[in-house]
């Protein structure tokens, strides 16, 4: 275990870089731009998903399984979605291996085995899905259909970072089939909020809940709803999207239904999604120089035991006491592990567990068993305080609330203290490189503003805020009036 | 709802097809051989994950994710292994797709594009993984490893079928690391007994534990232990495998470790896994002509509740008493659902659910109002009761559990009806084409004989029973002695 983590303020990115595979995350593979994700890392991703999958099915949704697979004729179908893919589609054209006659002990593609339709591997389930829809709608009695899947999907990206953009990565996609637009809408929306109160509830991460402006929507949506979180380097990340996708998908599936007027109609569609990025937001949002800080409801243990002992008699002691605490925290459901190692000594066990983030530490040695007391330790605040055992277990429940809302209320006020009004675009540059954050202006509405301002800045339209009041002003770049302020940022 | 489901007798095969498409659960798709599993299927696959899940964790393993791609030169590493699934690996081999200047709104792969390396998906993931794991292990401390994964993986197979043999299926592959070669035969041995207790105790389907012959053993193991399932036609299902893979792996990759006298060794392994084929034999061991029998443990609902009514007021009563029920079980854990269908009749309904396998249908009338009863019908006998009101409850708990048991019973008492002693060739082929089943028989142990046997009656050996007890015996078709007796069948 390694103590040399880089600070944040010496180098951000290389800091996340290095806490990812010390903490045990993740770490890249042998093959390029995929990650293998770890025990802890994974154990982190599992919580994420039960939490999702409950939130899910408490709004009616079912889960399912599509192909891998996309053949390139269905993917090709929607042209807008296929256009924005296209350039990052790993693509399977052969289904053989043989013998290589050239080389001993080695395998080559079989050139007979050449498929006669290319297979896109999917970077989104659109296609595949509203395909298979077609056979699933006649009538207004079929719908809605509201499906889920979780799976594995591939986008060739040239530049890659775990969990952040990865080639391949785990998420969810919601896609559901709606019989009118007005309901379709509301899906996405309501999607977007689950997503929203997913972050600040479960992983203490404050967002702002927006919609896209057109150059940064969805290939093929007609709206694109978002949530925008703040990383501490004053960097936006995009935790998760929901598009209305309009009757796009249904026009270049023909997927029509009859309505309960009997009318031949196209149906009503969204998609909606969450990634294993998430990780990537989790860390960066909370994490220290000492390592990962995890909030408790995503700390795959929330209390580590570690026993600080002489002799074998101290450390049976020891152990009873852990094992009575260990089951009176698990009848109120929270987790905790006693690290019994005898390969590390106390010192090491703790640096590892700050490392990892473990919300909360017990020590106990000899002079404890004498007073019947242990040491707690808080790895968000780094405090210590010694407690009588029979306030322990009533402690740590009190703690790990504590420290839940306390990492949200912390995030919070730092998002909030990093989102600037500026209405000059000198001030704006400014801004963007020494305060950074995001930056709250009047923008003119027009796709060219808003490339000249990336261009110039680097900084993008994160959102135009679903709260956003409307204001009468102009636009920070090329003075055009404007009715309502949106946010921009450098972003992950 | 179709009511022309193909008997069992009439086609078996047809049966099975129909009625996976018919009840919901899985669909051809537009890919070649790859599978939709609709909600009503996945939901079953997720309470068999969920299960499994709690089991693998329960035995000190954790999950973890691995990539879905495997570079070729990784994937040939270990000769066997890569023989063994060469023929049927799906091939990545460029990673953009273009606009086809020959075709408007076409694409194609762009030959700009092309891998240097081309990149196999992931038939199983023994490469990738112990090219990992060659990072992590460098002492007998690091060990063991005991991880487990759940993904998708592609099989390009000619002839498909729903669940039982598709190209790209779902399934789990624990990949552990050990030191010692008795640890890891442990594991192995371990792993296949957990997948018959879930097999038994959860889908009540009977099991034979045993090991396979050289023949038909996993590419690249040195021991593979199976559970063999016997379907109602006749033929044997493997439902899990579980392997011994010495140190094949390790050295295909150079795994090694300072073992506790510090000395390098490489490291031993095992793997093990069950797929989305289980769904398959839970249909073929318990379902009948009228569709799908589901054990209670896996039903994606338990119980259904039909109201039969012929006013808004009755419905009204009648739905006020279902919620009351409702709540009354799931207090208890036990999943019911309201089919308040307005469009549908209630035979529609009763027809439904007995092809979707809900183990308990309650239907609720007006004279059911009036004498404080509800009909209660069992769906694996179709058997019906009046149950008074008071009773329900306590009656449904103990239903779920006789049906749980009486399924697995009726099963056992089909299969061991099944298991034919036999000593001479003219027999054993006479027994498979008339009686079907397993038969037990003594085989001299050469490759030779079996692959004869394979040739002339198309039964292969499905495993050597882990208590079979020793006998002496003359082999069934080349005479030469023998010392145990081994279970051949036809088999999916």
């Amino acid at each position: 275990m390694s103590k040399n983590l880089t600070s944040r303020t010496e180098d951000y990115s290389k800091w996340y870089n290095e806490l990812v595979v010390k903490a045990d995350l993740a770490e890249n593979s042998a093959v390029r731009g995929c990650m293998v994700i770890k025990p802890y890392g994974y154990a982190i991703w599992e919580k994420m998903q039960a939490e999702l999958d409950r939130m899910f099915k408490e709004t009616g949704h079912q889960n399912a399984y599509f192909p891998l697979f996309v053949p390139k004729s269905l993917f090709e179908a929607e042209e807008k979605n296929a256009e924005g893919f296209a350039k990052e589609c790993a693509v399977v054209t052969h289904y053989r291996l043989q013998n290589d006659p050239d080389k001993e002990g080695k395998l080559r593609v079989d050139p007979e085995a050449k498929l006669e339709e290319e297979l896109v591997v999917r970077p989104t389930s659109e296609a595949i899905i509203w395909n298979t829809y077609k056979g699933w709608i006649q009538s207004y009695r079929d719908l809605p259909i509201l499906i889920n899947q979780w799976a594995n999907v591939v986008r060739w990206e040239m530049r890659t970072r775990l969990f952040l953009r990865t080639a391949e990565f785990l998420w969810q996609e919601g896609h559901t089939a709606h019989a009118t637009e007005s309901e379709a809408l509301a899906e996405a929306e309501l999607m977007n909020n689950v997503y929203a109160e997913f972050a600040e509830k479960f992983m203490a991460i404050p967002v702002i809940k927006g919609i896209k402006s057109e150059s940064e929507r969805f290939a093929g949506a007609v709206e694109t709803f978002c949530i925008e979180a703040l990383m501490q380097d004053g960097k936006a990340l995009q935790a998760g999207t929901s598009h209305f996708l309009g009757q796009n998908f249904a026009k270049a599936f023909d997927v029509k239904f009859t309505n309960n007027e009997g009318k031949l109609d196209y149906v009503w569609a969204t998609s909606w999604g969450v990634s294993t990025r998430l990780m990537g937001a989790l860390i960066m949002t909370h994490s220290d120089d000492k390592g990962l800080v995890l909030p408790p409801n995503l700390a795959p243990f929330q209390v580590v035991i570690v026993p600080i002992y002489k002799n074998e008699e101290q450390l049976t002691a020891i152990t009873d006491k852990a094992q009575g605490i260990i089951s009176r925290l698990k009848e109120l459901g929270i987790s905790c592990k006693f690290d019994g190692r005898t390969t590390h000594r106390p010192g090491a066990k703790f640096a590892q567990h700050e490392l990892q983030g473990v919300p909360l530490r017990i020590a106990i040695g000899p002079k404890d068993l004498e007073n019947n007391t242990v040491e707690l330790a808080r790895r968000d605040t780094l405090s210590k305080e010694f407690v009588a055992m029979e306030d322990l277990v009533a402690k740590i429940k009190g703690l790990l609330k504590t420290i839940q809302d306390e990492l949200f209320d912390k995030a919070l006020t730092f998002r909030d203290s990093h989102i600037t009004e500026v209405d000059d675009f000198e001030t704006f540059k400014k801004v963007l490189e020494t305060k950074t954050g995001f930056i709250s202006a009047h923008w003119d509405g027009s796709a060219e503003t808003e490339q000249k301002i990336k261009e110039l800045t680097k900084a993008t339209i994160r959102c135009i805020p679903m709260d956003a009041k409307e204001e009468a002003g102009t636009c920070v770049y090329s003075g055009k009036p404007s009715s309502r302020r949106v946010l921009f940022a450098k972003a992950y």
